[in-house]
């Protein structure tokens, strides 16, 4: 019998990087840019803001004239009038002040703002028991940004922030990198539509497609679901060689039996040069991955089992999705910290994804290991996360604070 | 000047849960499931898997035949033939063996598979080096879910492995609540739409708006953006009532100056009862936060600078989403764990965000505060994520490990 070669699962991450490049650029309204990848640099073709604007709700004034202000002893303005939103400002005349609002443009030669706690108005007259610094409250033109600077880069993903500062700069379209369109086939005999009502003997419906699909779509891809594939090596290569012809990113699930495995294989070195890359990852679940480039495009063969399945997509799809949205890889992933609740052997070498249900006990969160064969789908859904026991550890302690990754 | 009355972001939080209620259930097809929250009970139609399958490639034998066999001494069987995929297996004799793939059905009487690693092949005999228990590796029909188990219950979001569950049900639809239709209104005499290219004096762009849906969208919701509004009250009650009879959950942006934020207060009062809840919120950034409660609908009031709208939202307009959503209140929030790289004073009975950026020192991970106005925006792109000081500490010192909950 034919040895796996295995892949160490950060070497397949880097493989991912070398292989392959984001996807070619294209223009979106900002409106649908959120979750995309910028894919040049935006500058501002402006000062931002434009004008120099008050922090708080109070009275614009010229610094100088407020010191010494104290309690007790305060600095008497005369009230000039108020700035209104949205419009320019009057110019400032020494001893006198504006009451202005949050966000209002300060008038010609005011430098600061006295917040409204802290002045008592009479009649015509503004007591300011305080004194201001120059530039007190005031953000000032250009401050945020000034006319020609950078704005953002390439490779930043876009965020609510980076809308905002996008939508500031009055960016009505950017340069993000296009979407991946992934392609998914399923293939295996046994093989029905999950909308299937009554299962023939021996069938079971592909759980996977949907599945992952889901997935796809939350990575950032728009999907293209084939029809399931009998195991049948020439129409396999002939419907792949279609599929791949439209789409970015070819995913095929099913095939984790010996023989299928090996026309998955033989499918993925004939769809193009170089071909395969990984012919398995040292981890558990998910060792018998396929990955290949074919003539640029990566081709990721899962394992049939709906878990490995998910795990593998969910970090080595994850990866090239991201690669080809031309998103900068990730150096932080966000996880629970919780307390494992048993002891987890592990073999060295091998990296291991551990499935975790997070529980609380008296305010301490716990890591309760979920077992069961990975074909089972309940015991998944029972986790809300999973943990990770890198390759040079023989396992891990009961008690260990451990990180975990959740799904959504 | 009056006094805001402040309200605990717990508090806040809490009022959220017990002010609003799921949002009806509707019918979706599997596809679109993903991402949402199931309305009911879903139990299996059946059993599952519905036959006994082999987790592994191998020999299906009846276990017994092969007790006592050992490296040197291997137990013979006969071989029967092939067990092909999707097909009903043959019956089983005592003696003889099938080859059998990774999720195929084992015969009638088979109760074990043994490894093909632990087996040789000899002319018309298989050589089997290993005895096997009853049950190894054999997942059983039902063994996952039997049939009219429960399989997955209300108020589950679901989420990839979710997805697949149901799939392998045969669920073609499900009922799960209604996404929320946010409606989204800034308002503001400063402001003009963002794709303004060359601002008047004493204007600046609606950056919020774009921001705001693409996090409501983002959080499950369908968005509609109302046109902005000018400072007016009886206006901007009309207009509040109408967009507020299409949604159900309405967004005020802007209007955190001291005149708008009264009127905005006063327009949330007058939309149905009980009105207002909260009038502000002992948090920084984001005190002045409006949240009332008209007839049943949130009415969510945002400052107006573009960073605490956008941490105000994500925290509690997020909170509503779930809830409109149908979804339990998460209790694990993923966060990354790094050290502080300075001291961050805060006042006690006060819960400060602080953004921090993430970075990476020989192995170690970094949280270091981003300091700027709350009306920059840029400072704010710059952070990979924040940081909570909570309300009882007065602040976090150089060297901590803190949590920093990031963007995305």
């Amino acid at each position: 019998m034919k040895l796996m070669r295995v892949t160490n699962p950060q070497v397949v991450l880097e493989l991912i990087q070398e292989h392959f490049q984001p996807l070619a650029a294209e223009t979106a309204t900002l409106d649908r840019a959120g979750g995309r990848v910028l894919a040049g640099t935006v500058r501002a073709g402006e000062d931002l803001p434009g004008f120099d604007r008050s922090t708080v709700d109070g009275y614009a004034v010229i610094a100088r004239d407020s010191f010494g202000a104290q309690e007790g002893l305060p600095a008497v303005f005369e009230y000039a009038g108020e700035i209104l939103m949205g419009r320019a400002a009057p110019a400032m005349e020494r001893g006198r002040c504006f009451l202005i609002h949050t966000g209002g443009m300060l008038p010609e030669g005011a430098d600061a703002v006295i917040m409204l706690e802290d002045t008592e108005v009479l009649e015509n007259q503004v007591h300011v028991f305080r004194q201001a610094a120059p530039g007190e409250n005031v953000i000032h033109r250009g401050e945020d940004l000034c006319k020609g600077e950078t704005a953002l880069g390439p490779g930043t993903l876009l965020r609510a922030p980076e809308i905002g500062l996008l939508a500031a700069l009055g960016a009505g379209e950017v340069k993000v990198y296009r979407k991946p369109l992934m392609g998914l086939l399923s293939s295996g005999d046994e093989l029905v539509p999950y909308k299937t009502g009554i299962l023939p003997q021996g069938k079971i419906r592909d759980s996977n497609s949907p599945s992952l699909a889901y997935l796809g779509v939350k990575y950032g891809a728009q999907v293209l679901v084939n029809d399931i594939l009998s195991d049948s090596y020439p129409l396999f290569l002939e419907k792949s060689r279609d599929l791949l012809s439209k789409v970015d990113f070819l995913v095929f699930s099913g095939g984790s039996s010996v023989g299928t495995r090996d026309f998955t294989a033989r499918t993925m070195q004939a769809l193009g040069d170089p071909g395969l890359l990984v012919e398995g990852i040292s981890v558990k679940p998910g060792k018998p991955t396929l990955l290949a480039n074919c003539s640029g495009k990566p081709v990721l063969g899962l394992p049939g089992h709906p878990i490995s399945a998910l795990m593998i997509f969910s970090v080595f799809g994850a990866a090239i999705m991201e690669r080809l949205s031309g998103r900068e890889p990730r150096r932080y992933h966000p996880a629970v910290q919780a307390i494992l609740t048993r002891n987890l052997p592990s073999r060295s070498g091998r990296t291991d994804y551990v499935r975790v249900k997070l529980e609380q006990d008296s305010g301490k969160i716990l890591a309760v290991p979920v077992f069961g064969r990975s074909g089972m789908l309940r015991t998944f859904t029972e986790a809300g996360g999973f943990l990770i026991i890198p390759e040079e550890k023989e396992g891990l302690l009961e008690g260990e604070t451990v990180e975990v990754f959740t799904w959504e």
